[in-house]
């Protein structure tokens, strides 16, 4: 079977490892980067190659940003007593592109999956009780996707905070269900934090 | 307008360059890229980083390879004097994919595209004439995709190489192994008699 040269096959290799690419789609980038100039790779591999570096997970919330506490737990401006739960990071900007929000975050870390076999313990939720139990949280917003997974993760934290006597309330259904957090338009995210309603 | 930190926007921006990804798709390859580690990340950084430094443009035919001239110029066992001319890089190892093609090759780079506003001069077609100048050349074959870029291409091509007097082919066209007759277009379907071969 021919091939490619080494380098080429090892950033096919690389390139395949991510969401969504194929062989075929990792060719066309390959030979999308082959065209660009040694300075444009050399910028775009070392953006990769140092990533995690000036990255951090906040130990608070668990977004990521370049600094613990992120700049969202670091805002004095901001109701540090109201906690929003998120999937995923890119959760975070999405709320904050709505505009409306002025609390802070907790990032799972992804959603209760039995089929990939992620429960409770492989997400941050821990931390998320311990954080309720040392600091003032006076309400929790439940802002999962409104899928299997994320509505089975908000069933169980529901449950789990209950006992705790504190608001929890979640997203609105302004968002279509098979919607997700990240990719709906602003105005229906704005809206489903606005009218959250009492879980 | 909330944004990431610089370290993810300036990933995203390098990301968005590659064909077909637009904002939300560099949005999940770069958090697919902060749950690697650190090596991973080391490793695709340099790949890309490095890729222009081991791979070079072979001279004669324009495919890339780790040396000019490419694995299949500096063939011996290959008939030297067949010339198959493609587009790009990815469909030279298609056909060698074949197993069937024994000659070496010439890559245009693209396809004369009126729109994108690529001429003949903006392709290594002038390198193709010198090549048929010089070398002993029996046979051209065009194999570009039989769209209207690749038609232009060639029919360009063929104009240009009518008068040096050599053989020149084209792919075959007709219904592809897996293909309908009812289903497949009518172009197709009409080449496919026109050129119907012995059963």
């Amino acid at each position: 079977m021919a091939t490619y040269p080494p380098a080429i096959e090892r950033l096919l290799a690389e390139l395949t490892r991510l969401p969504g690419v194929g062989p075929k789609t990792a060719e066309r980038y390959v030979f999308s980067l082959l065209r660009q100039s040694p300075e444009r790779l050399k910028n775009f591999g070392y953006a990769i190659e140092h990533l995690r570096e000036s990255i951090v997970a906040c130990q608070r919330c668990h977004n990521f940003d370049d600094h613990s506490p992120c700049r969202y737990c670091a805002d004095k401006h901001r109701d540090q007593s109201v906690v929003c739960v998120v999937a995923d990071a890119p959760d975070v900007l999405a709320i904050e592109h709505t505009g409306v929000y002025h609390g802070v975050y907790h990032v799972l870390g992804g959603s209760v999956n039995a089929v990939e076999g992620i429960g409770p313990d492989q997400l941050h939720m821990h931390d998320l009780f311990t954080r309720i139990e040392k600091e003032k949280v006076s309400e929790v917003i439940l802002a999962m996707n409104p899928d299997i997974e994320g509505e089975t993760t908000a069933l169980y934290l529901k449950k789990a905070l209950e006992p705790l006597n504190i608001k929890i309330t979640q997203l609105a259904r302004g968002i279509p269900t098979g919607g997700d957090v990240t990719y709906v338009d602003e105005t229906t995210l704005g809206e489903a934090i606005n009218h959250r309603t009492a879980a």
